[in-house]
């Protein structure tokens, strides 16, 4: 079984009032030097079987009709390697 | 100036009712093979100078303090190399 990551976020042009709200907090917070936060959504599918082009596609199909709002937003569709070690490494 | 990723995931004991009203749907809309899916947010901060251990060690309290609840998610923070090269290839 393979992870699958869907990034969703805002395309750059798209105003980010949850990051901005998120941004103009951190000085507030004690945090400095970060000029720029964009909020956006992570899906992690686990995928049955191989995940090859075909299945890639699909889930690019999938996240371009479904899990992301093209108009507005861009998405990133990756493997996740390793993904078990790395969640229990945490 | 770098970006830094902030994943916050629910823990994978904690039920998902968004993820799962997701995969719940994919067989519908006709999307086999995919057992599960979970829901977070990613947060893209743009850090102001060099991304070094003391600066991401800040992120992570930050990333700690506010932007995951640590009693239900969990957080990964990451640097992302050439973000722009990336974006702009999509």
């Amino acid at each position: 079984m393979a992870r699958v990551v869907v990034d969703v976020m805002l395309k750059p042009e798209i105003l980010d009032p949850q990051g901005q709200a998120v941004q103009r907090a951190l000085p507030r917070l004690g945090f400095e030097g970060i000029s720029d936060v964009r909020q956006g959504k992570r899906f992690e599918l686990e995928v049955d079987g191989p995940v090859d082009e075909a299945a890639l596609a699909r889930i690019r199909d999938l996240a371009e009709s479904f899990l992301a709002n093209t108009v507005i937003e861009d998405f990133t569709v990756k493997v996740e390697e390793g993904a078990e070690v790395a969640e229990a490494a945490k």
